[in-house]
C-alpha cells in the first residue's frame, strides 16, 4: 500500500466505536523522577510519600511512587488520540482504581475497551463509554477508570452501532481498593508527613477549606498537559480558540483536579494515597489567569477490612476560581452550581490510623 | 595575571577566527531522563522510540534514546558563545548528520573547526563556516553539522583573514546516514508506535498536513533555550528586544524545528529517528503568542544499502504560524514567500519497511 | 480526636515560638537529576560543575553535585510552613555555609531552632531568628544558615516571650568553609569551564558587569518556587494580590538570587562553588516582566589554608532591573538605593587557583 494522503489519525468517530472492542494506545510511557519533579513544579504538591524516597520506605515501599494523579493522567493522554479526538464533551468518571504504585523506571501502556454505545437522539453523535487500563512492564494494572464521552459522528446517516448500557458503579468500594503490597502505613511521621491529622481525626459532613490558591498561566497548563502527551486541540490552540465559544485555551481539567489535590495537603495532609475516583464533574471550564481556591467535604469514613494502620475517607472536593472558599461555595440560592464552581470530584482516600501512628 | 576588567566573555569577532581553528566548547551537558520528559513537555512529542524503554529495546536499543532534535539543541546551545554570540545573522545548516544516540547518563561535548571565511563586501563583518561536533563520554560522535553566520568585526580597520571556501554537501546521503548499532526496525509495533504507515506506504511528492498546533508562551521558549544552554540573548532580554527592530523577543530557531518535529508526529509518527538534517531557513522570525501549523512533503524515498527493515525519506517541513496547512502554504502568488512562513526544513527520517514489520 | 475543624495549618504567630524550640519541617526531599534539569531551564545556569558528571569527576567528585542555590531553595523551601507563613517580611540572612555536597538520590530534610526572639514596640509582631538546617539522609549537613523575619501575633493581647538576642556572625570566615570531601580545584579545565579567569586573576574592588539579562514570566517564577515547595501565598495567587500593595504576585527573592548567579557565569565562571552567603538583602521587590541584570565586586581575596589550588573571593553580587550594568548602579546620588535595584547580596565563592591548573 503507498500513495497520497490519509496518513494523519482522525480518531475514531461514533460508527467507529464496536461493543467489546480493545483499543491499545499508542505511545508507552517510560516514567521517571523527572515526571514528579515537573509535576511537582507544576502544581506544588507537598506529600512526602511522593516527595521522598526515605518516607516512602518507612511505609514499606521500596521508593517514592509517582503521584496517583501523575499517574492517571499519563494514563489518560494515552487515550485521547483513539477515544477522545472527536469528543464534544467528556461526560463522567466511574469506578476509577488505583493499582500497582508507579516508580521511577517502569514504563506505562495503556488500552481502553468500548463497553457502552449509544446514539444520542440528534442522530448526529453518541456517547462511548470505555473502560481504560494502564499497566505497568510487569503487566501490572496500575489504574482502571471508566469514562464515558459525547463522540461526533463522522457521516451522520452511517448506521449506528447497537446501543449497549454499559454497568456504572456508583463508587469503588474500600474491598476494591488496591493497598499497595507491603504498604504499612504505621511507619508514617505525622511531623515528616506535614499533618497532624490522621483518619480517626476526621468526620462525616466535616468541611475543610484549604485556604491556599495557585494563579494558572497558560505555559503551565500547556507543558502539564504536554507532559501527560495529552493531544486535545482545545487546550493547545489559541489562534483556533479565538474563533471559537470561549475565545481562549480551555483548560485540560484534570490539571484542575491536579491543583485542587496539590491544595488539599492543607488540611488533608495524612491522605497519602488516593485509592478510587467515585465520579466527578467538570462544572465550569478553566481558563489561564483563574485563580484556584479548593475545599473539601467529607462524605464517608471507612475502616479497611483487616486493616488497623490505615482507614478511608470518601471525600467531595470542590475547585473554585477566583473566589476564597471559607463559605464552601458550590450552589447559588437559585440552586444552580455556583458560577465559580471549576470541578466537583467525588474521590477516596488513604490515611494513616491513629492507633498504631504516633 | 590580576586586575580590573575584562572578565565577561565577549565573544569572538570576525577577525578573531581562523580557517582549521579548533574551538572547544564549554559547559560539558550530563544528559538524563529528565532532559527528555522537559523536552516532551515543551514541544508535545510522542514519538515512542523516545518515550519508552521497552520501545526502544524491541528494537535493539539498550533504552529510549533522547530526542534527536534534542541532542542537537545542547550541542548547539554549547557552540553559541565562541560562534555566534557576535552573529548578526544564522544563515545555514549544511551536513548535519545524527551519530551515536543519547542515552540518559551520558555526557556531551562539543567543538568546532573552522572551515570557511569570506568577508562581506561592506568589509563590517563577515561570514563564517563552522563544522560542529558533539561527541559523548566514549568519544563517539553523535552529532556533526556545518553552520554558517553572519559575524561581526569588533574593528572594522582589522585585516580580513584570508578568505577560504568551505566544501557544503547539498545533501547528506543514506550511504552517510549512521544507523545505531544493533537497532532493528523489524521489530517497530505500528500500535504502540501509533503510525500505521510505514516507509512504504509513503510516494515522493507526496504532501501531508500535520493538522495540530501550538500556541507557543514566552515561558516556554525561555525554558527551551535554557535548557540548552544558548545563551543568544535575542531571546531572552525584552527590555533591550523593545528598542529593537521587532519590539519583541525573538524565538529561538531551533525550537520552530522542534515544534514542527512534534506536530509531524501525526502523519508521520513511524518517522522514528531523524537521519541527517540537509539544510534549512528560518524564513520568518518567530514570536510567543504565535500557532505554529506544520505541512511536509516527501522530496525523496531512498532505500538503505543492504537493510530491508528500514529506509529513509528525505522531507521538507513546513512551519506556519497563525494559519492552518491544508493548502500547503509556502510561495504567495508573488513568488515571495508566504509571509506565514516561519521554517523551511530539509532533513531525512528513518522509518520501519513493511515487509518485515507487521 | 475526631471533629469539625481546624485542619489546616495556620503557621506560627509569634507568642509560639519559643527560644531553643526545634522546628522538624515537613516534607523531606528526593533530589534527582531533574532537579538540576529544571533549575537549568529556569535560571540558565551554566556551572559546569552542576552541569557535567566527567568534569565533576576531573574534581575528585563521584558526579555532579546539584547546584548550590537549588539546594538552599530546597531546605530554605521546607522551613515556610513553620518559620515564615505569617511572617510580614524576610529581614535578613546570615551564617550560611554550604556543607556536603547534594547529589542525585540524596533526601534532604530540615529543622530550625529558635535562637532569637524580639517583640516589635507596636506589640502587633515580633522578629524571630532561626538557624536552619539541612542534612542528608546520611546525616550530614549540607547546608545552615540563620534567617530573621517579622512575624505577626495571632493575638495583640498574648505576652511576648521573653526577648532572646541572637548571635549574628557578620560574616563566614574561610576557616569555616566546607571544601566538599575528596575536591581538588587543580583538575578544573579552563576551557570546559568556560572560564580562563581563576582566582589569581581577580583584584579586590574589582567590579564586573555580567552584561547578560534575563525577562522573567509568571510562569517561570511559580514553577521554580513549586519546584522547591515554598508555600508563602504572595509568589502565587494573583487573585489576592491583585487587592494588595503592588497589584501582583511577588516573585520569591531566592530566584532573584539564581538569576544573579547564573548570570554571574559570565565573568565570574570559575566560582563553581558557593562556599557561604554571608548576608543579603531584597533591595525592592520583583515581579514578572522585570529583566534582571547583574554585576559584581570583588569584596576579598582569601586564600585558604593548606590549600594551593583553592581560593576564596567573597562577593557583592547585585541584580538590577530594566537596566544595564555598566555603571554599576547601586546607591543614587541622594544616598538612597537606585530604585532599579532589586537585590543587593554578599556570598563567598571558590574558585581554582592559577599555580595548579594550567
Amino acid at each position: 500500500m503507498s500513495g497520497q494522503g490519509g496518513k494523519t489519525n482522525p480518531g475514531n468517530f461514533f460508527e467507529d466505536f464496536r461493543a467489546g472492542q480493545v483499543l491499545r494506545h499508542a505511545t508507552p510511557r517510560s516514567v521517571s523522577a523527572a515526571d514528579q519533579v515537573l509535576y511537582t513544579a507544576l502544581t506544588g504538591t507537598r506529600f512526602a510519600l511522593n516527595s521522598s524516597d526515605e518516607f516512602a520506605r518507612a511505609l514499606g515501599l521500596p521508593r517514592a511512587p509517582l503521584d496517583d494523579l501523575l499517574v492517571f493522567h499519563i494514563v489518560f493522554g494515552r487515550t485521547v488520540p483513539d477515544v477522545s479526538l472527536n469528543a464534544v464533551a467528556n461526560l463522567g468518571y466511574a469506578g476509577c482504581r488505583f493499582g500497582a504504585p508507579v516508580y521511577p523506571g517502569d514504563t506505562v501502556t495503556a488500552e481502553s475497551t468500548v463497553i457502552g454505545l449509544r446514539e444520542t437522539s440528534s442522530g448526529t453523535s453518541g456517547v462511548v463509554t470505555v473502560r481504560s487500563l494502564g499497566r505497568n512492564q510487569h503487566g501490572e494494572t496500575v489504574l482502571e477508570y471508566i469514562r464515558w464521552v459525547l463522540v461526533n459522528k463522522r457521516d451522520e446517516s452511517a448506521p449506528a452501532p447497537a446501543p449497549v448500557q454499559p454497568d456504572l458503579p456508583e463508587s469503588v468500594s474500600p474491598a476494591q481498593f488496591a493497598l499497595p503490597a507491603g504498604m504499612d502505613f504505621s511507619g508514617y511521621d505525622p511531623v515528616l508527613g506535614g499533618a497532624p491529622h490522621l483518619w480517626d481525626d476526621y468526620a462525616v459532613g466535616e468541611r475543610i477549606d484549604h485556604v491556599d490558591a495557585m494563579t494558572l498561566e497558560e505555559a503551565e497548563h500547556q507543558m502539564a498537559t504536554r507532559l501527560y502527551q495529552n493531544t486535545a486541540k482545545v487546550h493547545f490552540n489559541q489562534h483556533q480558540a479565538a474563533a471559537g465559544r470561549f475565545g481562549r485555551r480551555i483548560v485540560y481539567g484534570g490539571h484542575v483536579i491536579s491543583l485542587a489535590r496539590a491544595l488539599s495537603f492543607n488540611g488533608l495532609g495524612a491522605a497519602i494515597r488516593v485509592a478510587a475516583i467515585n465520579g466527578g464533574r467538570h462544572v465550569n471550564p478553566c481558563f489561564a489567569g483563574d485563580t484556584i481556591y479548593a475545599w473539601s467535604e467529607v462524605l464517608d469514613k471507612m475502616p479497611l477490612p483487616g486493616r488497623a494502620d490505615v482507614g478511608a475517607l470518601r471525600l467531595r472536593s470542590v475547585a473554585v476560581k477566583d473566589r476564597a472558599c471559607s463559605d464552601f461555595p458550590l450552589t447559588g440560592t437559585d440552586g444552580k452550581p455556583d458560577p465559580a464552581v471549576l470541578l466537583d470530584l467525588d474521590y477516596s482516600v488513604l490515611l494513616p490510623r491513629r492507633g498504631t501512628a504516633a
